[in-house]
Parts: C-alpha cells; structure tokens; sequence
C-alpha cells in the first residue's frame, strides 16, 4: 500500500491496467474500498477484488486487481496523510514480508511511504528500508542482515555506500568497512539475484579525478583503495577508484555490472540523468526480494490520475525476474 | 599547439582533415616541421604550411592546415614532455591570445597542456584557465577579470562553482559571493555569446535533496539559497537551489540554460554521461573567447592517430559560433 495519501494507489491501479505488457502478477495489501473509490474517481475500469490469500491473485489477476485488505479502513485522502493510517501502512509492509518469508508470495514491493505521518505515529526507524532490515532479523531470525540500497535500469546500477547525509557527513562518516560491506552485498545479490557468474564492480573515487594520486584529497587513497584491494582479496572483481565523471558513459558502463558510489548525488545524478522514470530502488542483503519504485509520495499530484506507473511497473518486473533467478539458483 | 607530447597536434591534423563537416577555419600556433613528421609517420595526407600572418590562414585552409611556427624547434616525442617545450607552449598560448587582442583572430583554442612539465619550467599558475585570466588582464588591461568555467554540449551547459579541489575542500571554500560571481558572469556570456535573450540559470543544491530544509545539511539554506536571490534581486532568472539528482534529465534539462554546480563532479558526472566526446570547456568572464577539447594530454595513446577529435572540432565549432554572436552583439 504504502502511504494512502500519496500516488501509491493509482500508480498501482495503472499497473494494472497495463497488464498486458508484461506486468508480473501482482496483489496488493490495502483496503479495497479506498481503492474502488479512486478507481471510480479516476473514470478507470478496474475491478478491485478483495481475496482472502495470496493463492488466489495468479488465477483472478488478468480480470481483477486482488486486493488482501488491510487491517482497517485507511482515512487519509489525496495529499492529506492521516496519522491514523499509521498502523495500516506499517501493518501492510509486515503482512508482505510475512508472506514471502512463508513462500506464499515471491517478491515485496514497497510503494512510497511518508516517514513524517509514520514518526508522529511512534515508528522509531530511519526509514522504509531499515525498518525491512528489522522485520528481517525478527521474522527470518537473521539480526544482523544488513540492507543495502542498489537503484537499477536497463542502463545502469548504482550502489549509494553513504545515503541519506550531508555531504560533509557522508565523507567524515565513508569507511573502508562500510566500502567493503557494500561491495560483498553487492557482489552476492549479483551472483544470486541477477544472474551475472561473475561481477564486475566498479568503485567510484570520492574526490575529482579519484584524488590525483592524493593532489585533490586522500580519501581515495586511504579509505577507497583499500576497500577495493580487500574485496579484490576475497575475489571479487573490483575495479577502482575510478575517477567518478568518466565512469557513467555509454562505453564505460560496459565494463562494470554495479557502480558503488560514495555519496547520494554520486549515484543519483548518473542513474536519474540516464532513465529518469524507470529506475527501481532493491534492497539487496535481505533474507527476501524488495524493490520499490525510485519516486517519493508525490503529494502535490496525488488523486489526479496523472503519475506515471512506470517505475512501479519496472519494480514490479525486476522483483519477479530477480526471484525466478534467485529460485533458480537455489535449486542448483 | 598545447602540449606537443600529448594527443593535441594529431587531433588538430584531424580535425583539419575533417574540414569539409563544417569545421571552420584555423590555424594552428606550433611547430610546423613536427606536425609534418607526425602526419607522415600516420600516413595522414596533411599539407602542413607555414604562414607569416593569421589573415593568409583561411584562403589557403580549404587546401592546407596553415601554421603560424612558435619560437624554435618542439624537443618532446609522443608520450615524452620535455621541460625544454615549455617556453614554446606558453609562448603559443600568448602568440593566441594576442592575435584576438589585435584583431587578427576571433578567438582562442587551446590543446591541452601538461601542468607538471610546465611547472619544472618555473610556470607558476594553477592551469592553462588562470593564466588565461592573468593575459587577460595584462594584454587587455583589464585586471581581475574573472575566469569561470563552463562544460557545453548540445544536451546541457554546466558552470562548476569549484572546480580543482578535493570535495570536503570544495565545500569548505563554498560562499555565496563565488556562486554570485559566477551566475552573473555565466549569464552575461549566455546573452553575448550563446544568443539566448532571456537566460534562466539552474542552481544545484550541494547536499543531497538540496538539503530538505536543513535537515541533511545547512549550505543549501546558508550559502546557495542567498545567492539565488541575489542574483535574482539583479534580474537574473535564478531557481534553485535545486535537487541535483533531479536537474539533469531530458525532460528537466529542458527548463534552463546553464546549471551552476557547487563541486567538479556535480557538474562533470551529468555532462560526461550525457556526452563524453562532444563536450567542450568554455572560458567565461574573460575578454576574449577561449574553447578547448574537454580532455588531457592522453600521453599513453599519443603518436598513434586513435585520439577522437570530436572534442575539438566541437570547441572549433563552438569557438566559430560565439564569436559571431559576440560581434553581432556588440554591432548592435
């Protein structure tokens, strides 16, 4: 479900309506008569049915939208979030996970949630993702998962090492630990998930022209390379520090599989110039299969039928490709 | 002529050769026996001919590549700088500057130069665009004119605010008055010598988001926003600070003119990934006009006639362009 108030709903709805393009079967954990209500707002033919289990969506979906309801009505409207819903949104992402860790569905897809409605109502974790890394080690008793963010297009995939932080945090918090946790993860999930034997990963340099040799900075040289060096160590084919303005070409990206950035805008800028509306947020490390659309609430548009699904479309198709590969390679 | 030992004259042969996809006319400031060597040991058929006076360059260019010589002979071999060159590559760069001076040029195009072997021959300015601004300001009289760079392609014009610093650095250093100076020098060189009446500048956040109102890091509010207003409060069409990750697609590139960015890689990882061979550096503020390839030397591919010469013909193009502008502006 994700945030009511925001553009979750028709974004699904829209989906769905595309099915016939290669949308993977989905259900959706929300409350059906708000859905209906949007539907029927939108001028949009979609028959939103309530179903009591999972089984039920693969059969129904090419005629239906299986809705799994919610533990309650949801109140908020377009742009007006309730904290309320609170317990509801986060009720949604448990039963998802829930369902995946008792293999009665493949993949979690998260849409945008509002952290802002979620603290008032007591949610006490940094965000969606961390709050998943929790349900992780709760529900597959696996403490310790460490989730990290990877944002993927046909064209790209980055990994942000640092996220959410000023960027002069995000260089006086960067490791080579943190480096290296990351390019493990990373490594895995490519291997397992994406079906690539052997990764390659590029890692960026965190100064201009990956520091000149120390000249422009010595990040690179005492935090980066050494990170580079012991993933190398552990086999992994780890390219780096590159300078980060020549690594995000068209020839460039041939030769990498997964770009590890050291900062937000490092990763965001190359991915978000290349596919704007396509690119999926994973979150690799997990015992299951997250994505999410890489869009926030939107707010400001929500209820006017006029957000794009393609993202949602694009996490919808990744989570089923990456959990065929991931049954695959199970099974060998 | 830039540095001999690097990729700078068998571009230039190149470009030349390629005179008929409406290059325009130039010549070159070097040594004319060496590119005659470097054009026969390419198998290039390139009538290299010395000229006495830049206006023999463009009836003879459609049938040669004129040559006006440096002061002696060009010691360096490809891949091979030597400190001995360095009095004629500097000697090159002011022969340019002081043929626009004079009238007998429309402007200057620089190969790339080597800092290192010039800094052993006693040269003591930061890089080729800072002694650009100190000629500026001894040939034209015009002391402290201010140079500021900008990276042009047909896709996006981006002005890095900070350009040669390690990232912490470039945010230690970071003031409004910078960004002012170069959004005021940025805007006056889109109306004179780019022809757009109107320019709208696109100023970039430093932190992730632009900072989401102070919570990811103050700079956005202390140091960018006041400087769009002021900037604003001079008439000039300013928005930002903007989202970084969010300006450079199709879509929102569309909306502006220029982009200023606050550190090397926020301006270069968009513009590279966008555009790797056809970029071009732009020297603004100053009173001539300065283009050159968005490259090095690339000692380790020089001699061998791979180097792509997009890059400078797209600076020789560039260079044609705005000087005919310039000089219907400052006709009317």
């Amino acid at each position: 479900m994700g945030e009511p108030a925001g553009i979750g709903g028709e974004i699904a709805l829209s989906a769905w309506r595309r099915r016939g393009d290669g949308v993977p079967a989905f259900y959706m954990i929300d409350d059906p008569d708000r859905l209906a209500a949007l539907a029927a707002q939108l001028g949009w033919d979609v028959p939103v049915t309530r179903i009591d289990a999972p089984g039920q969506a693969p059969a129904m979906f090419r005629d239906a939208l299986p809705i799994l309801p919610v533990d309650g009505k949801v109140k908020a409207g377009p742009g007006r979030p309730e904290t309320a819903d609170a317990a509801l949104v986060i009720g949604a992402i448990d039963r998802a996970v829930t369902d995946v860790q008792s293999g009665k569905a493949a993949a979690v897809v998260t849409n945008p949630i509002n952290k802002e409605a979620l603290y008032r109502a007591g949610f006490r974790h940094p965000g969606h993702t961390e709050y998943l890394g929790e349900l992780a080690g709760r529900l597959y008793r696996k403490p310790g998962a460490t989730p990290v963010m990877m944002l993927a297009s046909p064209e790209l995939r980055v990994v942000p090492v640092t996220i959410h932080l000023a960027l002069r945090q995000a260089i006086d918090v960067l490791t080579s630990a943190m480096i290296v946790t990351a390019g493990r993860v990373t490594h895995t999930a490519l291997q397992r998930d994406f079906g690539i034997a052997t990764p390659v990963l590029a890692i960026a340099g965190l100064n201009p022209h990956a520091g000149e040799g120390g000249s422009l900075g010595r990040e690179d040289l005492d935090i980066i390379a050494p990170a580079a060096a012991e993933l190398r160590a552990d086999g992994i084919d780890a390219r780096g520090p590159l300078a980060a303005d020549t690594m995000f070409h068209t020839t460039a990206r041939r030769g990498y599989d997964a770009a590890l950035c050291m900062y937000h805008d490092q990763a965001l800028i190359p991915i978000k110039t290349l596919d704007f509306d396509g690119a999926v947020n994973v979150t690799l490390g997990l015992p299951f299969i997250r994505t999410s659309p890489d869009h926030g609430t939107a707010f400001d548009i929500a209820g006017q039928g006029i957000a794009r699904p393609d993202s949602l479309i694009a996490a919808l198709r990744l989570a089923a490709e990456m959990a065929a590969r991931r049954a695959s390679a199970d099974r060998r």
